[in-house]
């Protein structure tokens, strides 16, 4: 199983055992959203900024204005660092203080570039849409040079990376808090995709692809 | 209606008509969820960690161990950014570049400081869980001060604050794109809250408090 080299930057020093460093479990949860947060650090300031991704191999890809602050710093020669967390529950301990929560989440590091060439480009945007709607891209009223123009897409080699994971119910099982009368487990927290809510303006066309099929929600 | 100023830190720039800057909008948002992402530098590298977080009057507050690293660089002395992100659905219009995400996020600035007095230690606490688990506190295992030594609990005065909202439909119904043949609209993405799992070991006491019910999972 390949793994992420443990270093300064990503080895996790609290709750090491909760820890994991193999591709297959932080490609998985990669898999399973698009929504990241992107921390990059602007004359002193850090700042984040949540935006939508997609992965492929060992690199991620996310895109807005190619004017935006975002995309002109991140793709500025800094180190960059990204998060995609998935809030999968509370948990309630018979202590307040090993009261916690259920997640999934990772860390990256790396630092960002443009994407200039333009079938690269096309072909990114496609891979993009694929975990979204498979099969909606060639029927998409097609994109302009002046709107490729106008869009930064960034990609980022994943250098470093770290995943921590916690299910299940409280830890206090083998304390002496086990027998403290008050309910203690845990409450799942998933993500529901809801029905397609059509446009009323201009053709109605039938939906024709799936939606959002490769992510997690509904399933957990 | 009591807004934030508008500085460099926090103006939005792209897309802002979607910004909002009152204390109404950046509040209700911020009562709604838990987990935020915190981002601050460490030696030229910015961090993301995700944490659990509640809110009093104008200012956040989050714990973990105070020796872990997170906390002591945040009370440190640094600024700090505070991230907290809905992610209310995927918005498809006709062409790849007008798709969307519906979402309603808040950013945050300040410099976060230790709570270091125990009365107020414990009157945050109660009031963390009071979001959680109303009533609860009272029933637990009481904290101990061990456990109040292990853990170091951040305040963080927002001095900057801005938000963003986007819902509803795509934004090309009124585009010469109205009438390409493709599908069109938007699909919902909530949080649901699932039943509770009790533990199996030790006294099994009643669930007799409400669970999360202030957050907005399940209502939209
Ligand atoms: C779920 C989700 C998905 C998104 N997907 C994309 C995407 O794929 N591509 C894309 O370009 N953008 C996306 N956005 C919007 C993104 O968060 C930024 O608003 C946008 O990229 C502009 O960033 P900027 O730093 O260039 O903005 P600027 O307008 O220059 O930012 C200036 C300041 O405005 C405030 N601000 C900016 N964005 C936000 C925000 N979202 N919430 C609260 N305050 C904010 C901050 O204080 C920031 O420092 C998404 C947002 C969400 C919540
Ligand atoms: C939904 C949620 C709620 C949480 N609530 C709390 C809370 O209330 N209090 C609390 O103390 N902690 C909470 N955590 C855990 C938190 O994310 C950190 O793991 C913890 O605070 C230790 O941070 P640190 O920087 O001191 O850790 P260190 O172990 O020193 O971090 C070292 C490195 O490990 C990696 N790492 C650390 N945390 C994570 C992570 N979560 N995912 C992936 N890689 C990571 C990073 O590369 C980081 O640079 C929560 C996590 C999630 C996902
Ligand atoms: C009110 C509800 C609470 C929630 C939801 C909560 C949640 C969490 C979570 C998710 C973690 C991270 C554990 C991990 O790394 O996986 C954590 C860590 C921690 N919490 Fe809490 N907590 C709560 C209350 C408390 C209270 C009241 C105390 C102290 C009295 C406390 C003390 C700690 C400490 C010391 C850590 C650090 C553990 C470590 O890194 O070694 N927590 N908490
Ligand atoms: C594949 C699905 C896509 C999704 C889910 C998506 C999502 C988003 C979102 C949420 C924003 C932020 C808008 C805001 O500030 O509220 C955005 C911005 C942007 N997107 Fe996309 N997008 C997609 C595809 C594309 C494509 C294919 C292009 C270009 C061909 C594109 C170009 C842009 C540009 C230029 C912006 C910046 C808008 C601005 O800040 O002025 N997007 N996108």
């Amino acid at each position: 199983m390949a793994e992420f080299t443990i270093n300064e930057r990503n080895r996790v020093k609290r709750g090491h055992k909760r820890a994991r460093y193999d591709e297959e479990t932080i490609y998985g949860i990669l898999d399973s959203h698009f929504l990241c947060h992107v921390a990059y650090e602007v004359g002193g300031q850090p700042q984040i900024i949540p935006t939508s991704y997609w992965r492929e191999g060992n690199r991620l890809y996310w895109h807005g204005a190619s004017k935006s602050r975002m995309i002109v710093e991140v793709t500025s020669g800094k180190d960059v660092c990204v998060s995609v967390t998935h809030l999968d529950g509370l948990v309630l301990a018979r202590s307040a203080f090993n009261t916690s929560a259920n997640y999934r989440s990772v860390v990256c590091y790396g630092r960002p570039e443009l994407v200039t060439d333009t079938a690269e480009f096309d072909r990114q945007m496609e891979l993009f849409f694929e975990q979204l709607a498979p099969g909606r891209w060639p029927q998409l009223r097609p994109v302009t040079d002046q709107e490729r123009k106008a869009t930064g897409l960034v990609v980022m080699e994943i250098e470093d990376a770290a995943a921590k994971v916690r299910d299940g119910g409280p830890g206090d099982g083998d304390t002496e808090d086990v027998d403290w009368p008050v309910w203690a487990g845990h409450i799942p927290l998933t993500t529901q995709q809801r029905g397609p809510v059509g446009v009323h303006e201009g053709v109605r066309a039938a939906l024709n692809h799936p939606l959002m099929p490769g992510y997690d929600w509904n399933n957990r």
